[in-house]
């Protein structure tokens, strides 16, 4: 367990002592998928590291509209700023792939970044390059329609120096995939159709292939104010 | 001088010596109306200290269309994360109403976060206010209409407390406004005239009056995950 802790990128810079705590304190547990791990507004007394599966976090509007704000994969936390935000989760949680959590008290976590400036600096940059992935999220709400959206949410999947033919997995299914990116299903479907018209991209279930990366990028990056390749924002979805 | 510095909110936390220090290095300067304050990736030097008028953040895509980020009101700063995001202003800053700016050596905001875990929490905090902010621009691009979206602008201008009839001074034109909620000039127009008719607010210019919030609050929160009042969303913009 302490290695999978000490590897993750947002609690990097913690002192050997805040891991030795945190490993005393954490407790692994095992989720399955569709499991709430907790609730928008429950009282928060512990964060949580998923070192395997998938988390939804998200949030519903007045008149029941699920608003999903991310899809975490492995070696990210969730449930952390409820420390600078009265104490209560501002999401809620679920499990949409099979997930190893370890969940450990906010109390720890707090203590470390009131003493340790390399703990919180580390967490003030990965804010911040959080913040420009959803500046450019914002952007192309407004300058890009929805086949280029498809598009840019692909390019961020690969390894964008990739020369020839590449091949895609879609991480999670398509009723998920079209939520995060704020798409009905069918403009989802619809979307899909028109950006294979436009690219020559073939998408076999969760499989998707082209013959090269240039036309997608030529498609969907001309609508974007960061130029490809955009590693920068990858690592923050 | 001194003192509008001291009293920036996202300085707060910063010692004694840190505030002399920006004291005796900053430099005041006044802005005119359309003035570039610095383009997106020059290399930076310098933070920015804004104590009057109305600065506007924007990024460019390739294809020219112009992406606003922000547009910041006096007793914001910006410019200050180049410290995490390898030295280069990450977007371009112009005036957009006269302004009265210091500016400050992004050295000594950098020694006083690497030393001063207190004014790193601040900073985590705001910066976690305005994610808050930003998860519900995103919700609000999907799940509300354009003209539900001018009432959630309208309402985060106002004091939300307030009983009764209520008149609200537009803080900039509304050219801006439109841009600034990602919305074309002809949208925006057609949008609010919705809005007018839906609501019965009245619009003279830059000023807009209603008999009371709750035509507003009904027309627009009801797409929206945060409860209404939702102060605590409003001093992020």
């Amino acid at each position: 367990m302490g290695d999978s802790i000490r590897s993750i990128p947002i609690l990097e810079g913690g002192s050997d002592s805040f891991f030795d705590k945190l490993e005393a304190a954490a407790i692994g547990r095992k989720y399955g998928k569709g499991k709430l791990v907790f609730v928008h507004e429950d009282q928060a007394e512990n964060f949580y590291i998923l070192t395997s599966g998938w988390v939804k976090l998200f949030r519903e509007t007045l008149d029941g509209t699920q608003s999903i704000i991310d899809i975490l994969p492995a070696g990210h936390t969730f449930g952390e700023t409820p420390i600078f935000e009265g104490g209560l989760y501002p999401y809620s949680a679920e499990v949409v792939e099979a997930a190893d959590i370890y969940i450990a008290p906010l109390s720890i976590l707090k203590e470390e970044l009131e003493t340790n400036t390399k703990l919180s600096m580390n967490m003030l940059s990965h804010l911040i390059r959080y913040k420009r992935q959803q500046d450019r999220e914002l952007e192309h709400m407004t300058v890009q329609n929805a086949p280029q959206r498809i598009g840019c949410f692909l390019l961020r999947l690969v390894n964008q120096s990739e020369q020839g033919s590449v091949v895609i997995h879609l991480p999670y299914d398509k009723t998920l995939l079209a939520a995060r990116l704020g798409m009905q299903p069918e403009t989802f479907s619809r979307a899909l159709a028109k950006l294979k018209e436009q690219t020559g991209i073939r998408v076999n279930g969760a499989t998707v292939e082209m013959d090269s990366l240039d036309q997608l990028v030529s498609y969907s990056c001309a609508a974007c104010s960061s130029e490809f390749p955009c590693n920068d924002l990858t690592d923050c979805k």
